[in-house]
């Protein structure tokens, strides 16, 4: 598995007419060159589509958004860790609010990430669910409350209280998993904000993909990340 | 929307480790090949991460394994039409038995489908499913007994009743709907018994991939394909 | 299976607060009464753990809002049509817009009702999707359109071309098939409307579950259905 | 909420046809019989619709087979935590292997089976699944390999190691929660083996209901469970 250094960014590119195709090459080399001028990690999760075009002719660290739980056999439409794996991703997000599974294939899903080498994301709602997902093992979880997705308010500030308890929670279940915080991310001061309150890092999505000008504000972002860490 | 003619061979690639990455091109180039020398159209439907790859350097059309029925935006994990299309597929297969939807979903599919150019091809389990799939009017109607998929015991042998049934009511409910049949097709004998029941070609999965020489059948396939129209 | 007289007024309780447990009994009596004074059909939807405890008592025609595609077994957590037959409902919602099925699982209740003899009301969202539906052979559809649901603007009203194109293709796919409309009924006015573009009858719930005075709506909503059928 | 003394024996009626309507009603019976003679918490969990029928005139506690995770309200087709305990139950199972839930609606049902003073038993498939869902706060956790539901081999022998660590980890991440184990228990001498491992109780289905004799089965699970706590 690839090791990939901390404190990291996470760019999702959902279903963003943005982030697609020949424009998501464009966003990755950007991401590739704000993660060379500051140091600090920066990942892209583009389209599935997209996965082998991206990490053909960028260096950044590319997740798919969503892998199945399932070794590879007659799965039809499902996505295969290891094709995915074989594609040039390092990594997978799993149970993002907008692809939830059910409890069992999120332990199956991390355990064929961690077969295959991939890092797993695992997503959860609130510390609960956080906690839960920390018994199951994954590399990271990264706690978002769903009603601030998309909305610019950030987490970190709106509601501190659900990232310190995640911190808290998973380091008391397994003190090995990586927390990050996501929902509303959208600038310097909120990754800031959010390092601060002991995670290691961000997963954030429209922040960066609708920015106008999403360069400027992922350097913004990674010089927080920098700083925090200093 | 590319026109692909009739009658068609489709190769779904599933999630089987012979058709995966490299494999996966390795047997979209055998399709290739086959599709040359006897004229009839093979298309192949890898996973998605494949897409892109494949599209690049084989000519045969590439078809999705699925897509989701909605437009860009905040949906992680799913399927968009215009990122597949954009990747270079010329279609996508649609509530495969092993990637089954929500009737509405199939119904906005199709249209994703229709809006973006990809020919859809939707997947059905009997009769009565393929003249409700023909109702929402997609470009082809897959008929596949599920009891028989992966078995190598031919639909169109086995049960032949499902498949001049499908065709029948087809026709009354949407006569613009080519038919096409799938389910345990392993030989060129199939293929041809497929054809002479009322069909125009043939999805299969593990005949083809599964094969010791998966050359060797494709193309068995193919001239059974050229003979039953000829 | 039951013979219920059209035109039909379906009142589903969904999970409504008003509608559980004492006061889904009493609703339902509310039905009876006015469905005695009215002659018009008046059915009942409630909650599953509320069906035997209302059709022990009242004499109004009582519904399951979903019934499963499973037989008799290894199926926790699901809706056997026998149990729900025995307890003492005469049909069953299927696929409604909150409950939405696969597609061969709407073919499978649909089935699976026909056998236990229970009346079955498939739900849809558009007309594509009710041609759809009524390839499946189900006793009733009703179109809804989604957006609507539960907004107090009727269907019947403001969308009443999605209602006569809806019973123009049903008659035409499969003309044994009952359209019934709902979304937004909350008059005898609406119920009035939908009769008038063709349906047989409406499918309602907050319209009559939530009203101050449930039994003043119903009596002007079936005084409406006895005139236009007068 | 009713406070169930321990050891517990949990028989699920499932969708079986020898434990609907009024033969679960009888198959009630049985279990009060067998509970007032050993003194052995013994509950049910029928068909939603048989949950009041039973309530009504059995002494036993009566569990629904699944609550949905939302409060009274648009939800047609859902069980509503609410409609359940007015009907007579005490307690639900969530997230049984034949009605697996998301992870956030796992956290949700047990909370509003909580706020509504419903006994919830979260099921779970293995020990680090059994670790995430004791994360949740459940009242029971009930570990049951799926490849053994129904088979007749008993967890607690084929596998005792499963229930060990899930006893183990369960009790690390969350004290409180009591571990039920299950799949293939069929005799006295299966819930002797699985309350010596730890657990305290049992959740079977088949083992009673298919029984030949019901009552004998029953009496003799009592008996040891009795035996085991003496």
């Amino acid at each position: 598995m690839v090791r990939l250094e901390l404190p990291i960014i996470i760019v999702n590119f959902k279903g963003y007419r943005e982030a697609i195709g020949e424009k998501a090459v464009q966003l990755a080399k950007i991401a590739e060159e704000v993660s060379v001028e500051t140091g600090v990690t920066i990942a892209v999760a583009p389209q599935y589509v997209d996965v082998f075009r991206i990490a053909s002719v960028v260096s950044v660290p590319v997740f798919a958004q969503h892998i199945d739980p399932v070794v590879p056999g007659s799965f039809t439409g499902h996505v295969i860790a290891e094709a995915v794996k074989e594609a040039g991703a390092v990594g997978t997000l799993i149970n993002h609010s907008e692809r939830r599974l059910i409890l069992a294939d999120i332990d199956g899903a991390v355990k064929r990430a961690r077969e295959v080498g991939l890092v797993s994301v695992v997503c959860s709602n609130n510390p609960e669910v956080s906690a839960a997902v920390a018994a199951l093992n994954p590399n990271m979880v990264a706690v978002e409350p769903p009603e601030l997705i998309g909305t610019g308010i950030p987490v970190s500030k709106a509601k501190p209280e659900v990232v310190t308890s995640t911190v808290n929670v998973v380091r008391k279940v397994n003190p090995d998993v990586v927390v990050l915080c996501g929902a509303g991310i959208s600038s310097g001061d909120d990754v800031e904000a959010a390092l601060k309150l002991g995670t290691r890092g961000v997963l954030l999505a429209s922040g960066v993909v609708k920015a106008k000008d999403p360069k400027k504000v992922l350097l913004e972002m990674a010089e927080a990340a920098q700083r925090s860490e200093g």
